[in-house]
């Protein structure tokens, strides 16, 4: 049998027409259906690569943080330009906070000195990394203020793991500076990990290992970071709310009450600064202690050792705490049928320095959206539902600009948004993918109508061929990832309740750019997407999502993909406690007996761990019980025929379908964060941007608060009960 | 329940008395079961770590490999230590071939000019270091001459998987130099394998990552590998053969017929050279090509690059192909009873420069034995068996003292050895042991009689402590490891079919110096076994295990333990060859439908793999069938009670018992490698010191000679059968 045959069958091989014969298009009757395909070809017979190359020089020319006048420059030519293509354009403006430097200062000064340069410098083959005047230095936004010095520790990753083993090390951070190496976690949990033990500075640094000349040639030979590269990022305790710290849960308008600077939550306590790997080296070197556990170790030509000192570190930062207008720009075009249910397209625009790849990569794609839906308008074709096109404003120190508008928008969004489709960076390679998994299967069947730029494969069956010889396979459409932090469809997904995805490729254009003056058009286009294929891919995938959800006749929400995930994460939290109980078991037994102490290398320092809280058991069955009858809600739910649904029911069906997101929120929002309302998944508490499923019941079992976790067992149920009830009213509607 | 009382009853705390009246001695009645624990108390109190340490000073005082004039002086004195102590010592001499340097040269020709160093130099802070005119150069012994000149290719560690993602990745060795770093598999499998793929030279270099500052601080502020130390080593096939490489099978006595050179097959066909990584450095980074795989990378600060070239090398060696005497120690102390059954124990003394961990830190421990034996004699004492211990000559260019002394003697060691105890290099930390299974039993009642020097543990409960830290467990005694190869045990073991164990403590005593002039007593003393109470450690077990072999009313072998461990093995070949045709089937469908093309990156090079023979279904049966007998035979003949042996059966039982092994043997050997006669243990074909166990059978399903399979299962059964109906002579005996 010919291979490309076989593939053809394996992967059902492009060819839209094809499909509009062999399977029903999630949501529509055959005959809209036809029409759509047809849209979507016409669709893509208006997109053109060169925008997106055009669009990213102009955009990426200049650094464009938040504040600066080349961002606001860059959204009035993205407002000028949506009107251009006939939408109905603004710009929406909050104030929010925003510290930039005004003192960084990094010194070892014991056992002997060294001042850290904190200079990432030009290079004659970066058209755009000299523009040192309007660049951001390299910081973390929302760093204390501080003045400190103290001996050094490192601590690996800074993570809550990387503490334990501490502990047993016999090492403590109290009244230290950390240092710490950037991955493993998101940024912000080390300082604030560091602060909660008693540390009074941070220093984070980019080991080569993770990020740097271990992983392949550096820029501006190969794509990977240079000696002198540094990540800038924000450090706001963004798993408590993300947004302006001054405002949490309310809009930052012009005239808003705003907490004090002291009062507001989200602030790093401490002062922390990114470095780059060769100003860590020598911080590194100087330290003595024990040597660090092998998995710690990175890639500078050092034996790692944790310390604490002899090095001694002094840091000083100050910062310029000002309120810097966000400028969102939204452009909407008005649906036919259906005004008053929205479609929200976004991407963020501010980048931390010229960001060619973040967040422009996403943002050209989002543009080139909006032209060819503009073209089709001008044919005379009217959305059903409105479309809305958004390009973010200070993504970067928190997801200000989206928040706010969220937050200042809440009602009326609950109300009408039937979904939020985001993306951010893009590049060559897979399509990923994140969302709610009542979007699940509608996603599948776009995945399979595109074809990937590289091969004769469409990029579901691309997708699928890497996992597959990663020894996994997606047989029954792609499978999504959930939805933790890091990009715009936070205050959606998980302030809102609007079902969302996030959607990117990438996989073949790794480097070392990432929040650098080195994310630059030049460096872009040699190394991340060269002819912007892959943001073309990225158009035609968003694209359809965006005009099926607009089009349909039936919003094509599925309830059987949710219900079978979130049955797979009740199983790994029981299957979590249930390891947790063996495991403290069983260390505690290992503990009475002496074991650890008998293996410990006597000439080593060791401190025995103590004897944990026995896991005690726990009443799954309410959610059980709610999860059986979501399976029946679920089943009698799948493959809704849209023909079959009387015209006078279609308006409350689709307003039931898209709602049934909310009903996934609570008001009070999770333990301690009522800024997160949804209870199927958020930010990891301690792992920032990783999301964790079930978080109210997860993170009680992790965080091993026993007395929770029956607790929250049943504000789960309930929950669930809820959805439940309301897919109960659609089973009444449909049948 | 207090802490010490509970280790007391987990771990059998110490105190032979208790142990006496509690459980019976393995191979010993009730009455000389008492005996021998007096006596083995009395051989304890002899002990004296200060002799140890003496004879290390003096031992390793100078170079003594084999052929020096030291290494000489070091066996005549301890021949005259042996004849102190009451022993019939002698020298056995032979005539091995030991090429030394004449010519090394390595160099980097292009793009740029560099020039190794192949020098370890001399430190202040190590007082042999800078015996330069003894020393023996940074070399690999039996390389090829040669002079060539050719691109560079790094070929990971060189093993049969390394070629394999070559072959995948389009990179071919074939006209080319290669270097690969030490570690992954013994050394001498990389210029085999590197010659079979067609290169013509071979580098072999120690990675820091490996070996050297990224383990921990470097020589001499710690007992790492510092830039410039080098690891000697053989590279004699000796997988085929090991022993002198001219007289295959037969002693290399002066007078013995000898190969030509270029007939001797264990010699290397390509020049190979090991170098240290200050001197690998550049090499390294003048590769171009492909970046290396994620887990082919070291921890030079450098991205490693597959190639081939730009770097083009020049490696230049020749020889001095000399004979050389080796001179083995060997020193006997007549049995009363049984003069004809020999407890034979031995180890090294020659170095590859001065060797005072490897392996002078195990001669001493055996000297130490025979020192307290010879105490014992003294009092009157005389062991029922002879005892013969040995220093041998010329282990490190390839186990040439050892292999002929086993040659010169088979027809006696066959008729007469009951076992062989080897030990070698020897450290603080945990005891480790691998050896015949039918020893296994016994051995395990040993280790729970010694106690370890740095907890309240014995030697047997801090190992199993470890490995409860390492989530195994040993509940019922000491687990042993196979032996494969690396020390003198393997001809005594694998050619002659003696019953053998391998001791040694260590695992707490890391370090880089292995086969370096950093190998010191400096070293030793500072960071392996500063007080040598793990030398007296390892004296007390294998004293023990000598003693109680020389003693024993009835030999201790036991077979339900063996029966066992090759019912594991033949379970592990059975998966192995499921394993196999289910990736083979999985990968061959992978590969038909076009997934590797597909995910692969279309920008790198990518050599889609070609589809594998299929694997077979085999027949196991016929060594199943044997299993199950072998199982009841042994179930048998468990806990033989010596009381209840008839006085004029003992003889016939006890050789019975100890010439079991030699059953394990055929004559014919392993395919193509006749001297390897062992059928259950032999070192790997690709793996060199690695043990394959049932190696006939597994390595054909490894190397997917599927016709060859069945034949070599029937092989094994016939070797288990007559294993079999030996078993069955003893218990018509004990019955």
């Amino acid at each position: 049998m010919n291979k490309i045959i076989l593939l053809w069958i394996a992967f059902l091989l492009s060819a839209s027409t094809l499909l509009a014969q062999d399977q029903p298009m999630m949501g529509f009757t055959k005959e809209s259906a036809e029409k759509e395909y047809a849209l979507e070809e016409k669709f893509d017979s208006y997109l053109n690569a060169r925008n997106l190359d055009d669009w990213m020089k102009r955009l990426a020319a200049r650094p464009h943080h938040v504040g600066s006048a080349y961002g606001k420059e860059n959204a009035e030519f993205m407002v000028a330009k949506f009107k251009e293509w006939g939408f109905d354009a603004e710009l929406a403006e909050y104030q929010v906070l925003f510290p930039t430097p005004r003192v960084r200062l990094l010194e070892l000064t014991s056992p002997s000195r060294f001042k850290a340069k904190l200079e990432e410098p030009a290079l004659k083959e970066d058209a755009t990394s000299g523009q040192k005047k309007e660049q951001l230095p390299t910081y973390n936004s929302y760093s204390a203020d501080g003045d400190v010095t103290a001996e050094l520790v490192f601590v690996n990753y800074g993570t809550p793991e990387d503490y334990e083993m501490l502990e047993k090390l016999g090492i403590d951070v109290e009244g230290k500076i950390v240092i710490a190496k950037y991955g493993g976690s998101w940024r912000g949990i080390k300082p604030k990990l560091a602060a909660e033990k008693g540390a009074i500075g941070c220093i984070i640094y980019s080991d080569p290992k993770d990020d740097g000349f271990f992983r392949g040639d550096v820029y501006p030979k190969g794509p990977f970071k240079n000696e002198h590269g540094v990540q800038r990022g924000s450090v706001l305790d963004m798993p408590l709310y993300p947004g302006d710290p001054l405002t949490p849960g309310y809009a930052a308008t012009k005239d808003a009450d705003r907490l004090e600077r002291s009062e507001a939550p989200t602030l790093m306590s401490i002062p922390v600064l990114p470095i780059s790997y060769s100003d860590a080296q020598p911080f590194l070197k100087a330290l003595g202690g024990q040597v660090a556990p092998e998995e710690w170790k990175g890639a500078l030509p050092i034996t790692y050792h944790i310390g604490p000192g002899p090095a001694t570190v002094h840091l000083k930062l100050e910062f310029d705490w000002q309120l810097q207008p966000a400028y969102n720009v939204i452009a909407r075009m008005k649906g036919s049928e259906y005004p008053d249910e929205w479609i929200i397209r976004g991407n963020h625009h501010d980048a931390w320095v010229n960001g060619a790849n973040d967040p422009i990569s996403g943002m050209v794609a989002v543009m080139e959206e909006a032209r060819a839906v503009g073209e089709l308008v001008k044919t005379g074709w009217k959305p059903k539902r409105t479309l809305i096109y958004c390009g973010w404003d200070a993504e970067e120190p928190g997801l200000l600009g989206s928040t706010e508008w969220v937050e200042d928008h809440l009602a009326e969004l609950k109300e009408k948004a039937v979904a939020y489709i985001n993306s951010d960076s893009n590049g060559r390679g897979f399509l990923g993918v994140g969302g709610s998994h009542t979007l699940e299967k509608f996603f599948g069947e776009i995945a399979k109508d595109v074809d990937d730029p590289q091969t004769e494969l469409t990029v579901a069956g691309r997708r699928n061929a890497r996992l597959m010889t990663q020894g996994k396979e997606e047989n029954n459409g792609i499978v999504m990832s959930a939805l933790g932090s890091g990009s715009d469809y936070s205050p959606f997904i998980q302030h809102a309740g609007i079902a969302s995805l996030n959607i990117g490729f990438g996989g073949e254009n790794a480097g070392g750019e990432y929040h650098s003056i080195y994310d630059s058009y030049d460096h872009y286009t040699r190394f991340k997407d060269p002819d912007f294929a892959y943001g073309i891919a990225l158009v035609k995938v968003a694209g359809r999502t965006s005009l099926r959800l607009a089009n349909a006749d039936v919003l094509p929400f599925d309830f059987s993909r949710f219900y079978k995930t979130v049955e797979g994460y009740a199983k790994e939290v029981m299957k979590l406690a249930d390891d947790m109980r063996e495991e403290t078991a069983e260390e505690n037994k290992m503990i009475a007996e002496g074991i650890y102490a008998a293996a410990a290398d006597p000439k080593k320092t060791f401190v025995e761990p103590k004897p944990k809280e026995e896991v005690t058991h726990f009443n799954f069955a309410p959610l059980l019980n709610e999860l059986e009858k979501l399976e029946k809600l679920s089943m009698d739910l799948k493959d809704i025929d849209p023909s079959d649904i009387d015209e006078g029911s279609l308006k409350q069906l689709n307003e039931l379908m898209y709602t049934s997101e909310r009903k996934l929120t609570r008001e009070a929002g999770l333990p301690g964060r009522d800024w997160f309302r949804h209870q199927i998944y958020a930010p990891g508490f301690y792992t920032g941007y990783g999301v964790k499923t079930l978080p109210a019941v997860r993170e009680a079992i992790e965080q091993r608060e026993w007395d929770k976790v029956d607790q929250q067992i049943e504000v789960l149920a309930e929950v669930l009960q809820g959805f439940n009830q309301h897919l109960e009213k659609i089973t009444t509607l449909v049948n």
